[in-house]
């Protein structure tokens, strides 16, 4: 498969106190839109990445908002898969393209989390976990995580320092990215110093809550313009789901789903972990990027923590891992997360990140997970260029 | 275009005090599943059609939930437009289909009501109009249709005891359907007597609050199996969006987006109005129905009332619609609706459809409209020999 990205666009992920989720999602999608060389009324399709915009402001049917607030009239869906939502809104997207009912296909990711108060919204994103079997228990997100993090832990012998530095280098990546919500560097120190939100995580292992938003232009194959080296294709879209329930998985020092979509997707793309420039992935607490880094393949299962202290995962390292300053300092409004990672691999691929642009940049992977595990969605994007040399 | 489908299922619609959201969907989906010629293990994606379940049972992610709890690991994502979420659904899996990334899909509506209580239900509803123009001055959804009947019936002189004639049929049509909410024939003396809720909107011009849930496996044209006469084939659908909040609209004495919506599905199709042998469309309310015959061009403006009181829109009459009981009598389980106007229409095509079966209906169309005309989606649907005589 092979859908073109003609345009991106994003807000800072913050607290927008002054701002409406239909500001954020309308900011967002405007600027893909005008960066993109077509008119807005050429626009066939739009798709939605959002979780609980009923929850969190009132407000469900966001996919007829935000087309009609464009001025158009065109089919309009919001896709959800708890902080997936982003990456299958774009899969939706993808399927409407391949299957020739849109030319050229909007997905805007949004979420406007800081109207309600933390204790709300810890109690709102549960709504991702089984409310039968985890929520009516008082489990909260971090708490799973933890249960998580405690398993790795003792599987694999890494201390809170080790998982620790997963936050340091993302606020390092973070204070190089204008878009990010946090723009602080971190020690070790200062995460250790953190007050424990669930055992062993703390508050500087959790990434935060955010508003925001991002969108993306997608379109036919064919209808690309522009220079090679400009041009962004997403090469392999997969899901794979699971137990919403986390005693219920095969594992739980390791996100399966992750594996299997990954698996997938490098089949889908014809191209091996070797091959990826740069990754975005779902940090949503620090120990989830070890899961990620090893769920689909770039470390061996237990690697992951030593090859981040030894810096290999670092801007300038050997395969660079959210250099955006991900979930955890770029910000995590949950539904926008997935297209935000699209527009961040965008800047990359086109060579327009800025001070933390990855060198030459071909072929990046994005990876998002739903819940404590329950979908898993990784997306392959290649430049123009790569198909002329691996492809074609 | 056109998409096959191989099995349909769903529970009676009604008050489930003793079922959860996920008792409801997997019944479903396992009565389709299980009517269909393939194993749970063929199919390849899942959509789930909800408009609420975070605000009406603390349960986001609900594609997961199905494609776990089937024992399954493929892609699956919840799609929302409101009230039209189900055919939203029905529409996210035909693309999914015809993109080539999917054989067989199986979409699932579904939506539990009746946790809450009535005004509860009522204020999440408003989720689906504009918050911040609707839902912050105190509008419900009664009471946005009553301002649209108030128009309607100034514009055309009708009165209320012609309204309620669509509560008369579609309460006789529910009395033949052993699945519908209500099974008790009404006279439009009761419906008169009825309370009001919002003038001139009576109790008995609503439809009712449902907890449900419909399934329809879907798969690739050429993968359909069986007797030709057993065939069913999705060849048109089509979404309009427009302005969630009434006033913003071009006419509030029909619903714009359903004009359009329906204009271009049977341009898709290649059918007219006079091809079809039954309409299940969205009847939230006994005006809505006049609305959706005319904005459809199967009466012209105005028209409506006075062919529904001559019967002509009756079992029997020259165009059967909401044979079913529509959304007055079968209920309304608001995601669930467009997946259970498709899982009719099967019926009706097979010729399976018992004491309300069109007689020999060939071709088929389902209107489902989101919030109070912001999202239409327009499905029409063949029997397989109907391409053998006019198609191909």
């Amino acid at each position: 498969m092979k859908v073109g990205i003609l345009g991106v666009g994003s807000t800072r992920f913050s607290e927008h106190w002054d701002k409406s989720l239909r500001d954020l999602a309308l900011s967002a999608a405007c600027e893909a839109l005008t960066h993109s060389p077509i008119g807005f009324a050429d626009i066939d399709a739009i798709f939605v990445g959002n979780m609980s915009a009923g929850l969190l402001a009132g407000q469900e049917h966001i996919g007829a908002l935000v087309s009609s607030e464009l001025g158009l009239t065109v089919p309009a869906m919001r896709v959800e898969g708890a902080c997936a939502s982003g990456s299958l809104a774009l899969q939706a997207g993808i399927f409407s393209i391949l299957s020739g009912q849109a030319r050229y296909a909007l997905i805007v990711g949004v979420e406007k989390m800081s109207d309600l108060s933390t204790s709300q919204v810890t109690s709102v994103l549960m709504n991702a976990a089984d409310e039968e079997l985890e929520g009516a228990y008082g489990f909260t997100f971090p708490s799973l995580y933890a249960l998580m993090a405690q398993a790795y832990m003792k599987r694999y012998k890494i201390t809170e320092e080790i998982m620790a530095e997963v936050a340091v280098k993302n606020h390092y990546h973070g204070s190089l990215n204008p878009l990010a919500q946090f723009r602080n560097v971190l020690t070790v120190k200062d995460v250790m110093n953190s007050s424990y939100i669930s055992d062993p995580l703390k508050l500087l292992d959790c990434s935060p809550i955010s508003d925001g938003a991002s969108a993306v232009v997608l379109c036919r194959e064919d209808l690309v313009t522009g220079p090679t080296l400009k041009q962004v294709f997403v090469v392999a879209s997969t899901t794979s789901t699971d137990f919403l329930a986390l005693h219920r998985r095969s594992d739980i020092t390791s996100i399966p789903a992750a594996y299997r979509a990954s698996k997938k997707a490098f089949e889908m793309a014809g191209v091996t972990q070797k091959d990826i420039d740069l990754v975005e992935v779902h940090d949503c607490f620090t120990i989830a990027e070890y899961f990620a880094l090893e769920d689909m393949g770039f470390f061996e299962k237990g690697a992951a923590p030593l090859a981040t202290q030894k810096g290999l995962t670092r801007l300038g390292g050997i395969l660079p891992v959210n250099v955006s300053g991900g979930l955890k300092a770029c910000g995590h409004p949950v539904g926008a997360t997935g297209v935000r990672k699209a527009f961040e691999i965008t800047l990359q691929l086109r060579g327009e990140a800025g001070d933390r642009q990855v060198h030459d940049a071909r072929i990046a992977l994005s990876h998002n997970v739903g819940g404590s595990g329950a979908t898993a969605v990784v997306n392959i994007f290649a430049r123009g260029d790569f198909f002329k040399d691996k492809l074609s």
